[in-house]
């Protein structure tokens, strides 16, 4: 018996409504709370802009108290609802349901707590799962299980990447030095990284022949290290892409699939699949 | 009937050398319109040096009559021979030919308008609709009709990118504060999206420790991100370019398919694949 | 008859050594060549930098008159020994040679002449002959002939690219002006290169909230346009990959190859591929 | 007989433990070990930091001491227990091991060699060979033996990188010179890689027109020149993750190949794969 089916009356209505999206009611919550969560985000967005909180302050806390004001209506009502209610507290939607309500709490009772305002923003996170009742997610699944299956390859590269960053960090402090802006070998760690992911701010640069010879390699060395994550993803996808290839026939004797397109016999039983 | 067959005398002449490439008039029309174009573009262009324009502004304004005059006799050409003429009107390109032609006449009847007449830069667009009447379209037409079949795949993927920059922002503002040149979330959202593209302008950048470690989880966790657009892309290329290969023709004594486009004869049972 | 069975006596001793690699002095005179031509282009950059000019100036005169004696004998030489001598003189590698002599006469003849120096910088193209005799090319020029297929696509995205930089450009420069540093349509075109390409140079850098905002689309836009030229070299790749796998049985009937692995009968004239 | 088996009693006990990984000593020695290194390299980078060591100073040189009296008593249980001493302290990681701990000793005896100190970071380089242990290299292996088919590619593109670079850094000294920061042709070939890698710090920057149109055609061409190793990566990427599904297995029966690694019985003619 799945769960749902021990709900009756208003909590199955609810939890239809709430927790599914095949109905009218169900859709129509889901795009209601998408317009709140993005709508609550732009909030705390605008607000954070000096001249405009001057200005309309005491607008914006009255918006985040109905943004707060729902969100803790609708965590209440998941929290009714769902059958196996520990499992949904401790989930990780409803970790992130909680602290997206939180701070507001917080804020109001201990002065001091204005900071935590800003952690509000994991409410965007929420938007997956609205996304995820759709079948938007599924094929993304794929993707991960196909990632999952790589991670050795990703460990190693991380690894390399690291070791890489270390080295080349601690040999530009030693080159460079603190007067050009390699304080330290967290910070010239700090640069190793900016430089091999091509980010380049440009706030640390090296200034000596030495020290911008040694970070060419690196640049270059960098974008042959960072072809890899890329190469990764793009045989993953070319699998994937080509799993949809693969014949849905069928076995007609051992009922097994999987088989190639030009496939004549059945490679797990050997009878004829166009039999 | 299709449209064209409804014109007759002038109008089906002009159509033929408008809207059509296949005559020498044509062809000829074509290049004379890329030609204005890419000229006109180029005015702009140099006439919004400054110093340019302080000595040669009276002759930029006179070519600028001129491309005008003939774009609006293009456009009005147009409108006249088209059989369906409020399709046209409202079409994307139809819009298009008006927005390169309104600012200057606006400009010319209200004085501040002036600052309209760079919208003009559109005209450029309409390169598309001339490489449109040759076959370097078709080819990418394959392309976005593939990339809309992984469309589920770009949503969760914007919807990835969106929130980690919205929450990245949210955390750096939290971190640097206004005195790092985070003033605000959306300016350190700007940042993170600066970040993660690996732009990285350096007009603003982490200072302390704790936002340049996070600054540095960014970079190397976008960096993957950012290899899932470059992977779809390309196993949709790996597969148009499988397709091309393969024809989709059966064989007609063992019904096998996946025979090459070059096949003669069916490379499983050897009968003649035209029979 | 092939071009250098006109040749004999010195003349084909020659030519075996400078045009060809497969005896022991035409090895050597690559490898002499390739030691002169890298020497050459050394001494050039060393002799740009100021403080080391100051102290070596004579030496650096000295090198570079004994580089420009061996490739003008080798030109001179060239230029004797081969058979189609105007062909020669006027082909890409015959004025890539000339360009790599000729700037050091005028140096000598016209006091003017200097700053031309640095042309001669185009004998390091000249590397590229060298490994012409080996088989490197001969890969490159698969991916070469491959790229060439690819070419309606490859027109298309630079022209998407042209346009959508232009475009922002003119917009960035409507929006930001000059006192941001966007002084006129051609500079911010060069910003939106910059940013398009993920180079980021900061040099110039959107200051209000709209350019940001605009900058920040252009960005995550940029990414994905730049994808295509990436999946195109993939795709590419990919596919020479597989030419490879390509069985190399030849058909016994009617000779042909370029069966797939699994064929079983010749796909163009229908015989037994096993027979 | 394999080296170890010469081994007996103690050798052989502290063989098993440090060389192999297969019993919970080995597992447990590899796990400290990893500690001790990560351990040690943090010590390293924090030290570096001015404010820090100036505060805890005497702590980091007696963990510093801690962590080498370690890493001493690994290199001489290793020299001592290896079968083939001699090849084991020339090996790779001979070396690596023992410039682990030199600078430390040479730093107590020679004042000046403080500056060595951060030698001491390619202790970093020692994780790959406890992940050696562990099958996570296996899998790179094979992609470092398809590179290694590639190389001919890949020395090609180098060769034009660095082609390109040399003369676009050599053109550029001449449009800006050294009143735009384009001092000397190594410090424009800097700024070339620093551009073509889409680093772009900013810190060179063209200044001219003529330098920035030069720039912009940079960007554009490097970034489809650095699309091939991508493309490389990728295509070698996609071989190996269909490598991995296909078995080289024969069918016995009519001699076809291509089955799928959980294949019984061949999919062409259905006998028994196993027969």
């Amino acid at each position: 018996m799945k769960p749902r089916e021990k709900l009756t009356g208003l909590r199955l209505r609810l939890y239809e409504i709430i927790f599914e999206a095949d109905t009218a009611a169900g859709r129509l919550f889901d795009l209601v709370l998408l317009a709140c969560i993005v709508g609550s985000v732009i909030t705390i967005m605008i607000e954070s802009v000096q001249s405009i909180r001057a200005l309309y302050g005491p607008w914006f806390r009255g918006l985040e108290l109905f943004f707060t004001g729902i969100f803790t209506l609708e965590y209440l009502a998941r929290a009714w609802v769902v059958p196996q209610r520990r499992r949904y507290v401790f989930s990780f939607f409803g970790i992130v349901d909680l602290l997206s309500i939180l701070p507001s709490y917080l804020a109001l009772l201990i002065p001091g707590a204005q900071s935590l305002m800003v952690i509000r923003s994991v409410r965007l996170i929420r938007i997956f799962r609205i996304l995820k009742l759709s079948r938007h997610i599924g094929e993304s699944q794929n993707l991960v299980r196909a990632l999952k299956a790589s991670q050795h390859k990703i460990t190693v590269f991380l690894v390399t990447v690291l070791t890489t960053v270390v080295i080349t960090g601690t040999l530009m402090y030693m080159i460079e030095g603190a007067e050009h802006g390699f304080t330290s070998i967290p910070r010239s760690i700090y640069w190793a990284i900016v430089t091999m992911t091509t980010v380049g701010y440009g706030d640390i640069a090296p200034q000596t022949t030495l020290g911008q010879t040694m970070a060419s390699f690196i640049m270059i060395l960098g974008y042959g290290i960072l072809a890899v994550p890329t190469g990764i993803v793009s045989a993953e996808m070319v699998q994937l892409k080509q799993q949809e290839k693969i014949s849905t026939q069928v076995c007609p004797h051992c009922l097994k699939d999987g088989h190639d397109a030009d496939a004549v016999f059945c490679k797990f039983c050997g009878s004829s699949l166009n039999a």
